[in-house]
């Protein structure tokens, strides 16, 4: 046998291996101009080539973190759909789902390295939300908005979606003009700005992304919020003073698990007696951290918890969950927007960042739309309240009244002004 | 000293041991002709008198089953609104709550000994739902419908109340005629005919208490419905086969904390790949036993689950939870109406048991009404599916359209027969 014979043989008996740690998934697999391995009858949705013998070795020990950074780098090409073959992916990778004591290590490792300390917080929210405001303006809603959008029926549009969503968590949250609002994780500070706009009330709005901070204070002396949303630049753990509404929309995934019992905390100390909240975040079905690849390159620090986690914020509090929706298909549909946009700069992406911060980010988006399809990844609405708390609807049928898609007629501007 | 005025002393001391134990509740508690203690700067609610000395002792030693006993015994007479007074003593002992190591241990040994194994589970449902049914039809709805109802408007009857509440179920399910249902714990069998009758289904229904299904087989068998509604008396252990839906009312709650996840097996075994499930159970806002009067007199081996606790049924198998709702109001003003029946039956029942087990049956409803109202107790229904379920709505505002209210015009009743 020559040499090269011998070669192509132990590519092909690796490639068989990660095809098998894969899950045996709908796609080829090709290792260049050496071995190969497809699906048995079954057309394969994709044809994912591996460019050079290093990146295979590395697949053999970290499959999830190895790919994100190959397709990255330009190590690995996908011929074909790339949320399609992600989805399948997912699918059988779950299916088969052991990580190697290697993988679960540097898991760990980095949990630690990346731990929500108040210093860590700032920094794992640094690395992804300082990036650049002018990016994120490529390929979100005008507004901003960095979360799940709310879609009531299917011909809304990005932009109306993510003002639905809006409103339906000021109108689940049943604020009242005066009331004291606190926002924590504000984003670019759209809800903020909505809530004093449209509902009345008075917003303390909490974030660590100084870029966000300064955008979102534009747009309220822009709108004439100012004296209505103040918009501070701190973690949520010091947060103080009483509010009747805690919401908090996208900040949970960033808060860590360790952490669930202290945001708990401080809703339990800021809530006035007849308070009420909500939690935005993704969650999962089951217990499971997210890859290395993207904690390492996307979200720091991040943790999707399930429901089970989550009731961690409350339970040991004085809190009454009311209300949970799954949001699931939404956010795959908000992402598929956010994913078109994103193709459709690539230009000026290109002229902002290196190629292999696009692919990663086209990578993330792509893979973002296909857990929410498959339902690796959840979006969860959380309403809770103070037990004493009266205010709680008889039914949840106010909030699906026509008046809901911006038809409301009475806006409570200056109400308290 | 005299001897008298001795005992006297020690009674009071004893009586306030007792009062700050309740954590100094807003009533007037005496042991009769002896000692008295009144709440400072607050109208008492009522006045709670404790007829002996070895009454007074055992309420030292395990405050909540004694006073249970007691009342039931005559031992305890209470002057004033039952609820109001039971509502003060449930807010009360809540904020100080610390049982000692008897109490603890009672309840542990009770926990052992009413275990849900397969012949625990029989024994435990049979002592409460194999009483009577002519005695449940004194106060429960024509259907006997033993669980929480919905209310749309605050003037439903507690008849439409409950047909509302079976169909919010299968709306919240969204059957479709032809659909293979298993309801697990189905009572007097109200919810499977409903289901059969109005959705055109086919359901397999499981209980162990051989009085519930004779019962139910009988109105199946009026209805015309005995082709479509098979009821079987056997543990939701033993559910065997596939079903498109699962659903469950009012079961969880005897399943027991240690078999969450043994429910889940099952569920996971039964649901078809685009399968839909809703559990409807009472539960808490933190972990927490029933009182060991409770677990002794009214529900044996029952745990009322937080909703962290109830992910053990999901989070371990291929499931996904939709939607979380809480009716915790529904179920006070259900229980209310329960309790108004059970008073104006007081001679029916007197025919059929002994006084004290009225007054037992009397402070449970009571006490029922008084967790609701304050929130010790609360009632969810959540609505899961198979993750891979397409049958998902895109909102929930079907649930709110105006047939909801027994408008619906179409009825399956013949689709499938």
């Amino acid at each position: 046998m020559s040499a090269q014979n011998k070669c192509s043989r132990i590519d092909q008996w690796i490639l068989e291996k990660i095809y098998r740690a894969a899950g045996q998934p709908s796609v080829r697999l090709e290792l260049r101009n050496s071995a190969e391995v497809s699906p048995r009858g079954a057309l394969p949705v994709a044809n994912i080539v591996i460019e050079d013998r290093k990146t295979l070795l590395r697949l053999l020990i970290d499959l999830e973190a190895e790919f994100g950074d190959a397709y990255s780098e330009g190590r690995i090409t996908l011929e074909g759909d790339l949320v399609s073959a992600l989805e399948i992916l997912y699918g059988s990778i779950s299916q088969g789902e052991h990580h190697g004591w290697y993988v679960k290590l540097v898991s760990k490792c980095m949990e630690y390295a990346q731990r929500n300390s108040l210093r860590g917080s700032r920094r794992n929210i640094q690395r992804h939300y300082d990036l650049n405001t002018a990016f994120y303006q490529l390929w979100l809603d005008p507004q901003l908005i960095y979360t799940c959008a709310y879609y009531p029926s299917s011909a809304t549009t990005l932009e109306q979606a993510q003002v639905a969503k809006l409103d339906y968590v000021c109108r689940k949250l049943r604020l009242q003009p005066g009331e004291q609002v606190v926002d924590a994780g504000c984003g670019w500070g759209a809800l903020a700005l909505h809530m004093a706009q449209n509902y009345g009330v008075i917003v303390r709005a909490f974030n660590i992304s100084r870029e966000q901070i300064l955008f979102a204070r534009r747009r309220a002396k822009e709108l004439g919020l100012s004296h209505r949303v103040a918009f501070i630049e701190d973690d949520y753990r010091n947060i103080s003073g009483e509010c009747d509404a805690f919401v908090s929309v996208g900040m949970l995934e960033h808060v860590g698990r360790e952490h669930y019992r202290d945001l708990g905390s401080i809703i339990h100390r800021s809530l006035s007696k007849t308070g009420r909240g909500l939690l935005h975040f993704v969650g999962r079905n089951h217990p499971l951290p997210f890859s290395t690849w993207t904690r390492k390159r996307i979200f720091h620090g991040a943790y999707a918890p399930a429901l089970g986690e989550a009731m961690q914020v409350f339970e040991p509090w004085d809190l009454s969950v009311l209300d949970v929706e799954n949001l699931r298909p939404h956010y795959a549909k908000t992402l598929e927007q956010w994913l078109a946009r994103f193709e459709k700069s690539q230009q000026e992406i290109s002229e902002m960042f290196t190629p292999e911060f696009t692919r990663a980010w086209r990578l993330y988006l792509a893979g973002a739309v296909a857990g929410f399809r498959v339902g690796t990844l959840q979006l969860f609405q959380i309403v809770f309240a103070r037990t004493a708390c009266q205010q709680i609807p008889w039914t949840r049928a106010h909030l699906y009244t026509k008046e809901q898609h911006g038809e409301r007629e009475t806006t409570w501007m200056h109400a308290t002004s």
